[in-house]
């Protein structure tokens, strides 16, 4: 067994590899042109950085599916041979799902009214609402553009469009729950579970399920796929609520427990509910600027006496084992064992 | 010579028939389904009404192409005979294009703060921004799924998706020039035709493109329907802009001239500037609510004199003309005749 934290780097330096790439082609993707404040808007988010997880999820179910040695600095993503020999452009697909994934954050930046993104300004302060709204809605056209360009056999095509399409419209039916349990006291452990489902861990089923699409894999692959990235995109929400907790507010970017302040739904307040806690009392305050460290010290203590952290720990990491079961459909390589540490890394990571 | 106002009847009565299959569709592709109140808003425009001009358009397209003989009633939308004797759901396409219609006005009345449309409360002013946000997300996301139902093979599907896809960015781009133009005062004619065209146009191009595509016309009737749309939809949006000046409140159904008040730019105003008018002081108030009847008469005269409310109806004319000439690569027929009315119609109409 190797060591945790020599297995984390070789993760983030794996991920890092793709990101690398990954980077390279957005603004091929996605050029600013004419209107170019348009694009600039469409672009900030995508600029400004984050981790690419689900682009590198999508690369390397690819680079396992096909057995592809060696590192991925080798690797042509644009060229990449599929099942049959032939070359798709793989990339295509991985950049299509992280504009997805950068259209969802600037319009719920604008319905939870956050300010600061990845450490900028949200799209909606730093551009006016209007542009806000306007550059969403482009990277989400664009977005079935970019899928539209992998070359891969119109059948094909077809299906990973109707992955992406189904996928969107689950991702604001999400939403749409998130927004609704705000205002509910009487959420159950079930019906949180599927929120998280749609509201982020298709994105991650849809990645993973792609690359088998467009490289034609067989249905019950493809379906393995779908079923690791829901796996793991749950129990990666989860791990979101529980460091939104556990980690200092330093490391965190933002106060430690706003989600309890902020009255939002997590697996831990719907479990604690269930076992008799008074959830809302649990912090007095409302707001996040006010709160005090000692105020959600005595919360996670409550918490934890409920078991409910515990709970929430123990449901991400069945679901971590649980998908990388998933990945035993496809070849033993470097990129499955990839696929299977990034599932462990979602979980043990702290922030 | 048919009397015109009996050929109005006539365009009107048909389009009506076509209203009709529409109207049925959209529940069927789109109903309302857990999470509710999201496909509830979805849903509320659309139910609300419309002449479902677009929709109408890329129905007649497939019927004129096929020669499909008889009234619209008789015809099965949902297995229509394609080029070569195949059955496709052209219905699908056709509510597809009106799903795209609906998001653009939901998301287009937050950005311009409207409060009514089709004589009910915006969307944002009935469910709130955030649900309206996520209405339109949804109904965007739906679009390319209906779209992949209408069971054509895969390459015209992918062709039709690529279709949606670039036009959606199109309106976004139109959308962004728009409120970009509010700001200035020296927009000229040229680039006001390039923001009607990707704000208005593309979307009636889509859709006589897309009845072609889907039912398996060559390359040549695909661009030549695509160019009758873009003609008769920028004709459209400029007889818009000439009704906002000419037709009084009443019939119209909000303020006269609220365009001159909004310093909304239209061919009208960019005409007029650029021809000694000094248009920002043709209305003195800039409160839709305070502005009166004799105002917006002398601005109108003003306007008359310079020759730009001429010029504005002339342009439309001559789009109409051209659009219908277009259609000479289609088979004669009843639907044809349609097609060159409804053009007809657009800039007679007096709302």
């Amino acid at each position: 067994m190797t060591d945790p934290s020599t297995r984390e780097e070789a993760v983030l330096s794996a991920v890092e590899a793709r990101r690398e790439h990954v980077n390279a082609a957005i603004p091929e993707e996605l050029p600013v042109k004419r209107p170019e404040r348009l694009y600039e808007a469409s672009r900030y988010l995508l600029d400004a950085g984050g981790k690419r997880l689900r682009p590198t999820v999508l690369l390397a179910v690819g680079e396992a599916l096909t057995d592809v040695d060696g590192l991925s600095e080798d690797v042509d993503y644009r060229a990449f041979e599929d099942l049959t020999g032939e070359p798709v452009d793989l990339m295509a697909a991985a950049v299509s799902v992280e504009v997805i994934q950068s259209f969802t954050l600037i319009h719920d930046d604008i319905m939870d009214d956050d300010e600061l993104r990845r450490g900028v300004p949200a799209v909606h302060e730093k551009f006016g609402l209007d542009t806000a709204i306007l550059a969403g809605d482009t990277l989400y056209s664009k977005a079935f553009e970019i899928l539209l360009e992998t070359g891969a056999p119109a059948e094909r095509s077809v299906d990973a469009l109707h992955m992406l399409a189904s996928t969107c419209t689950k991702i604001c039916e999400g939403q749409s729950l998130d927004v609704a349990f705000e205002q509910r006291g009487d959420v159950v452990p079930e019906e949180y579970m599927e929120m998280i489902e749609h509201k982020t861990a298709v994105l991650y089923a849809a990645s993973a399920a792609m690359a088998g699409i467009v490289l034609g894999a067989d249905e019950e692959t493809v379906d393995a796929l779908y079923g690791y990235g829901l796996d793991v995109g749950r129990a990666f929400q989860i791990q979101d609520d529980v460091l939104d907790l556990t980690v200092p507010s330093e490391k965190l970017g933002k106060q430690r427990g706003s989600d309890l302040v902020e009255n939002k739904q997590t697996l831990i307040t719907v479990h604690a509910r269930r076992h008799g806690v008074d959830v809302d009392s649990l912090v007095e305050t409302d707001d996040v600027e006010a709160v005090t460290e000692a105020e959600i010290d005595d919360a996670v203590e409550r918490l934890h006496e409920a078991g409910s952290i515990e709970y929430a720990n123990q449901t991400a990491r069945d679901l971590v084992e649980q998908g990388k079961d998933r990945l035993q459909r496809l070849p033993e390589n470097d990129a499955r064992r990839l696929l299977e540490d990034l599932a462990d890394y979602l979980i043990e990571r702290e922030y």
